[in-house]
C-alpha cells in the first residue's frame, strides 16, 4: 500500500503523563514532544510539586484539582496509581492521545538512530487495522508491504484505527513472578513490524507507551480503581485492554501492536509489585473467560452504550468472583458520567460491521 | 522462557520440492539440506529428467510413479502444478515435513549471516504455539523473549504446534492484481518475530517455505486440484492453509509464522498469473465466509474425520458456488483414502480442547 503521510498532527494530540519524578524524562523527549501539549496528572501526594521544565506547555492536575473538578464522582478515579491517567483523557479536548510513563526514554533503532515514538503511533492511527485477517507480512500499509496473495480484496479497505499499543526495548513488561525468576532479561531484540490484533483475540494492553484515537474510543479506556484503598494495582491498563478490546471488536475498530519501541530504564520492584498483583493473578483467569465470552447487544452503537452494557455484565458476572468487581462496575458507570460531562454533546453513534468474519 | 533445544531431527524429516528446474537450488541448500532426506514429486512432462546433484539422499516421483501407485485415486492429485508436492506428504514416512519452492535460496539475516531456514522451522515446531491469547512480545518460547504481564498463567503451557509458516525477502507473495501494479516492489524488511495465529483468525498461507509436523496435520495439507485439466491455481497453498487452520484450532494445534525468511528469487508472471487466479479472487470471497464460520462435530477427534466433515460441508455449501467444489470435495475423501492407504493404522484421536477461549 502506497504510504504517503507526513504525520504531525500538532493540535490534535494531547500527551498524558501519570506524573514526572524525573526532569531527565521531559528533557530527554524534548526535541519530539515539546511542539505538543502535556496533560500531567500527578498521581500521589498532591503537596508534592512537579517540576517541569522550561519550554514545555502543560497542565498539570493533582488530587486536589480532581476532587475539586468532579465533586464525588472522583471516586473513580485512582489515588497514588498510575492508573489516574485516565482523568488526562477525560479532560483532553483533542482528538489523539499518546500516553506514556515517566520511566520510558527515547530507543534507538538497530541503526542507532533516535526513534520518534510518537511519530510512528500517529502513522499506526492515521492508517486501517486489518481485524477480519492475518496478514503474513504484517501492516500493508506500510512503506514497502501490502496485502499478500489469497488477502480477500473485499476486506483490503480495513477498518479505522483505534489503538496503536507501543513496545519496549531494554526492561520488558513482566508479571512479578517472572521478574523474580528471571531479574536479569532484557529485551534486546527489536522487531521491526505493526501489525493488528484480530478480532476475538485479547492481549495484555500496557499503558506504558500507548496511544489512541480518542473520538473514536476514548470513553473505554478507562484504567479502573486501583491503587490507594483497592485491593489490586497493575491491573489498570490489562482492564482498560480488555474491554477496549471487546468494545471495538463490536464496534468494528481496529488495534495495532508493535512499533514503535521506547526504552524502559527501570525494572519496578518485584515484591511490591507481586503484593500488588497476587489477587489479580487469580482473578485474571476468570476474567479472560469472561472477556472471551461477553457479547454485547446491537443497541450499543457507541462507546459509552457499549460501556454501559459491559459495566453491568461485569456485574452480574464478576461480582460474583469478588465484591471489589461490584464497586468496579460502579465505577465505569460513574466514569462514563464523568466523561459526559466534560465531554458534552460528542457521543458519537456508529453503524456496526455485519460483513465477514466472526 | 527458556530455550536449550539443539534441533537437528535428521532421522525424524523429510524435505519435499515440487520439481527442481534449476541446478543452483540444491547447490546452495547443500550445507543445509544434504543431511536430509529428500522427496522431489516431478509437477510436469514425466518424460523430463530432474537431475539432482550428488550426494543428496532422494527419491522422485513424476506422474507415471502417481499413477502407478495410487491408480484411480491419482485423480485427487494434481497434474502441471506445484499442488502436486501434497503427494509427498502422503508418501513420507516421517514425523516432519519442509516443503520449499526450486526458486527459493538462501536468505541473509542483517549481520548478513546465511539463514539456516530448516532450523528455524524445527525450533517453531518444536515449541509451543499460543492460539488462546495474544503474546505482545511475540513467541514467548524464543530465546530473550516470555509471557509479559497480564498473560494468564493457565495459557503458558501453550498447545503443540502444527505448522511453522516462513517468509521471503526480496520478490513477496503477491497476487497478479498487485504484482502488475506495483512490479518492482520488493520485501526488504526483516522482521524477527515469529506468532501465533490466533485461533478463530485464519491467514493465507504459502507453501513456498513451509514445515509441519505431519503426525498431527498431516492429512489437512492437502493441495486441492489444480493445474492442468483445472478451472484456477495459485489457490492449492491458500485452500491448505484456510483447511489446516480450521482443523487445528477446531484440535487444539497451533500455527506459527514470521521466521525463518528464504530469499524468493524470481517473480512468476503476472498475466500468467491472472489467468489462473482470477476465478479464485472472487471466489475467495464466498470461501473465506465459509471457513470464518464453519465449525466441526465433536465427533471429529481426528484430523481424517475433521477433513471428511470439512469435506462433506464444502461440497453442501461451496458446491452452490460453482461445480468445481464438488468436484473437490469429492478429491478430498480421494485424498483422505489415499492418505489412509499409505500411512495405515496412524490415525491418532486427541482430547478437544475446552478450556478458556472461544
Amino acid at each position: 500500500m502506497p504510504s504517503s503521510i507526513t504525520p504531525i498532527l500538532k493540535d490534535e494530540l494531547d500527551i498524558v503523563i501519570p506524573t514526572i519524578r524525573n526532569l531527565d524524562f521531559l528533557e530527554q523527549w524534548r526535541p519530539f514532544f515539546q511542539q505538543y501539549h502535556l496533560i500531567i496528572v500527578q498521581d500521589g501526594d498532591p503537596s508534592k510539586v512537579i517540576k517541569v521544565p522550561e519550554g514545555f506547555n502543560y497542565e498539570l492536575y493533582n488530587r486536589n484539582d480532581i476532587n475539586r473538578i468532579l465533586g464525588p464522582k472522583a471516586s473513580c478515579i485512582s489515588f497514588k496509581d498510575s492508573a489516574c491517567r485516565c482523568f488526562g483523557f477525560a479532560v483532553s479536548k483533542k482528538k489523539y492521545i499518546f500516553t506514556i510513563d515517566d520511566d520510558c526514554f527515547v530507543a534507538k533503532d538497530p541503526s542507532g538512530k533516535e526513534i520518534d515514538a510518537l511519530q510512528q503511533h500517529i502513522k499506526n492511527l492515521l492508517t486501517p487495522s486489518t481485524p477480519f485477517f492475518f496478514n503474513t507480512l504484517y501492516d500493508p500499509y506500510r512503506e514497502g508491504a501490502d496485502f499478500v496473495r489469497g488477502y480477500p480484496f473485499s476486506l483490503r479497505e480495513g477498518v479505522p484505527t483505534a489503538v496503536s499499543h507501543g513496545l519496549w526495548l531494554n526492561i520488558p513488561d513482566y508479571d512479578a513472578p517472572t521478574q523474580l525468576v528471571k531479574p536479569l532479561e532484557r529485551n534486546n531484540r527489536y522487531v521491526d513490524a505493526v501489525l493488528t490484533i484480530p478480532k476475538g483475540t485479547l492481549f495484555p494492553m500496557c499503558g506504558m507507551n500507548l496511544a489512541f484515537n480518542r473520538e473514536l474510543i476514548g470513553p473505554a479506556l478507562y484504567f479502573g480503581l486501583m491503587g490507594d484503598g483497592q485491593p489490586i494495582g497493575r491491573y489498570d491498563d490489562m482492564w482498560a485492554g480488555w474491554c477496549m478490546k471487546v468494545i471495538s471488536d463490536h464496534l468494528g475498530l481496529g488495534v495495532k501492536t508493535g512499533l514503535p519501541y521506547i526504552w524502559h530504564s527501570k525494572a519496578s520492584n518485584p515484591f511490591v509489585n507481586l503484593k500488588k498483583e497476587y489477587k489479580g493473578i487469580y482473578w485474571q483467569e476468570e476474567l479472560i473467560p469472561f472477556f472471551q465470552s461477553v457479547s454485547l447487544s446491537k443497541e450499543s452503537t457507541t462507546v459509552q452504550k457499549c460501556y454501559i452494557e459491559l459495566s453491568k455484565k461485569v456485574k452480574a458476572k464478576l461480582g460474583l468472583v469478588d465484591d471489589y468487581f461490584n464497586k468496579l462496575a460502579d465505577a465505569m458507570v460513574t466514569w462514563i458520567e464523568v466523561w459526559d460531562e466534560l465531554n458534552p454533546s460528542e457521543e458519537k453513534s456508529v453503524t456496526l460491521p455485519n460483513g465477514l468474519a466472526k
